[in-house]
């Protein structure tokens, strides 16, 4: 089925995604409908907002995702960013411009998988706007998130000899572009997990609220830019250095085959390909163990100790043959990047 | 000066925009610079949520406009939609495609409208999103705001015999875009009256939150569409019909000297415009005296009553001549109307 957005008009498209908007309706005053938003803010909680903005040519290909996991991911990865900070997600505001080749179908399946994903956290969906755009599919989501006030964690409290932490496999992601690129062709099992970890991110929400609420991070942020880059400005906020261990650098099975059936370097994957969408952070050394108990008797999987910061600013990676290097520069920028 | 974007990168411009964000400081935690702002909710307050987004093209041509003009209005339209539920806006959230036309010093105008519309209403400017686009220039805001629980105005509570009141003329914005597209070629000094409420759009915070402070309005929205279609949204959600007098609708002079000039109907341009960034709101019937002296004591300019509120669900104009007809649909659909 096709049918032209102009036929059912902005309005009509709102009143048909307008239902189910609302997973979780405490506090809730009004949602979709009016000039704004109205809700009572949770007692006791400070508030966090974060928003991201995807663009179609930079951030996704139309032609190589469906539009169900291109909504999901659209919050997916503002979802990342309210982990990051440990905090519980509220509500997301949904912005669109739309290009005349998308029909009212599938505007309907990008709102199933934003949905989906807002159900999955109970996050309600409490507004946002609609419009044409004569250019590329262009999806915002702001979200709003709370936390009581002292759990919240910021990327500037990463102090010397503090353990670095990360909470999932790297490069995964990256992997799964590339090979989104090379035409999708690799006839592996494994080549599911890789896309999957592009296409459909997991937003570490519950993992991220756990760390917070047990005080064991003094900084964290998620995974999006690739370790290198991420890694660099958590240093820059705290005014620290780090140094990497190349050996400890959590790598998953399908990684390792893919880069070795193509010649790539699973390394330059994990440190520079980004959008992994786990947690990197930081933990005072003499709660390592603590942590790395607790995490996986939460969780039952593990979380990777990669490395330690260090009181001299510099950026080091300690090679498998015991080479110090600098940390290899890299990671994404919206700017700079000629096209992802 | 032109220089290219992708010679500072994301981060670069980034850091030289996230000086002066902060117009007022109490409750931020954590502003630009995390996964996400931080801030302490006004205690005893509700917030609010308003987002828009424009798009080169659909909502603006960078030809006709200046970049600073275009900063400070993607700031007025949620200014103005806080407005109209009669609260106090709090911050910013501002999410940006760029094409690569633009150079970092039209970035930093567009960004100098954006700190001078905050600055005029002590709004903060605490996150957002900054990303290359392939096509047309594109801008989301998302800005919060509080109030008392009970002084927020939503549009669902006109009731019957409720007054209808407008807090400014209608139409001008609409004459000044008709102005721009017909070359700007009107060598009258009420030219610059025009284009100025098309290009540069006063939000009426201060107005919305007077009347809502006073508990005059039993229901309010800002006039963005045309009064038409705008006045249909507040009688849908309240479930009544209105009455508009036309001899009542205010026009300036300068609306009325140029509808002459170009053989235009101006009552075409009041109802269907669009833009106007004033309020729409009903007042019960035995407060009409009191809000039309309060209003022009404050403000020291009239609030216009321009028909009243009735049970039956119909939109009725009764023309200059006593005739009674229905309202004209018309107003703005940003999937139906092929250019603005």
């Amino acid at each position: 089925m096709r049918t032209p957005l102009s036929e059912v008009g902005e309005f009509g498209f709102i009143d048909r995604i307008n239902r189910l908007m609302i997973s979780r309706p405490e506090g809730i005053i009004q949602g979709i409908g009016d000039d704004a938003s109205v809700f009572e803010p949770p007692s006791g909680s400070v508030l966090l907002i974060t928003t991201d903005l995807l663009v179609e040519g930079v951030h996704f290909l139309v032609e190589s995702t469906s539009l169900r996991l291109l909504g999901r991911k659209s919050l997916a990865v503002n979802l990342s960013d309210m982990a990051a900070m440990g905090a519980e997600p509220l509500d997301a505001y949904v912005s669109l411009a739309v290009p005349e080749k998308l029909s009212l179908e599938d505007l309907e399946e990008l709102y199933e998988g934003l949905r989906e994903m807002a159900w999955e956290h109970r996050v309600n969906i409490l507004g946002g706007d609609t419009t044409r755009s004569g250019g590329p599919l262009v999806i915002n989501v702001a979200l709003t998130g709370c936390s009581p006030k002292e759990q919240v964690v910021f990327r500037s409290g990463a102090g010397p000899g503090d353990f670095i932490y990360v909470t999932g496999t790297l490069g995964d992601a990256g992997a799964g572009l590339d090979l989104l690129l090379r035409g999708g062709g690799w006839p592996n099992e494994k080549s599911r997990f890789l896309l999957e970890a592009h296409l459909n991110p997991k937003p570490q929400v519950l993992e991220g609220r756990f760390l917070a609420g047990r005080g064991f991070p003094t900084s964290m942020m998620d995974l999006s830019d690739g370790l290198a880059s991420d890694l660099r400005r958590i240093c820059e906020r705290s005014g620290v250095g780090a140094l990497v261990m190349e050996e400890a650098i959590p790598l998953s099975d399908a990684l390792r085959q893919y880069a070795l059936e193509f010649g790539l370097n699973p390394l330059s994957l994990a440190l520079g390909g980004g959008e992994d969408y786990c947690l990197l952070l930081t933990v005072p050394a003499q709660r390592g163990p603590e942590v790395e108990r607790a995490f996986e008797g939460e969780f039952g999987k593990p979380i990777w100790r990669i490395g330690k910061i260090t009181a001299e600013p510099q950026m080091l990676f300690l090679s498998r043959e015991g080479r110090s290097l600098p940390l290899p520069k890299g990671g994404w920028d919206a700017f700079s990047c000629p096209q992802r």
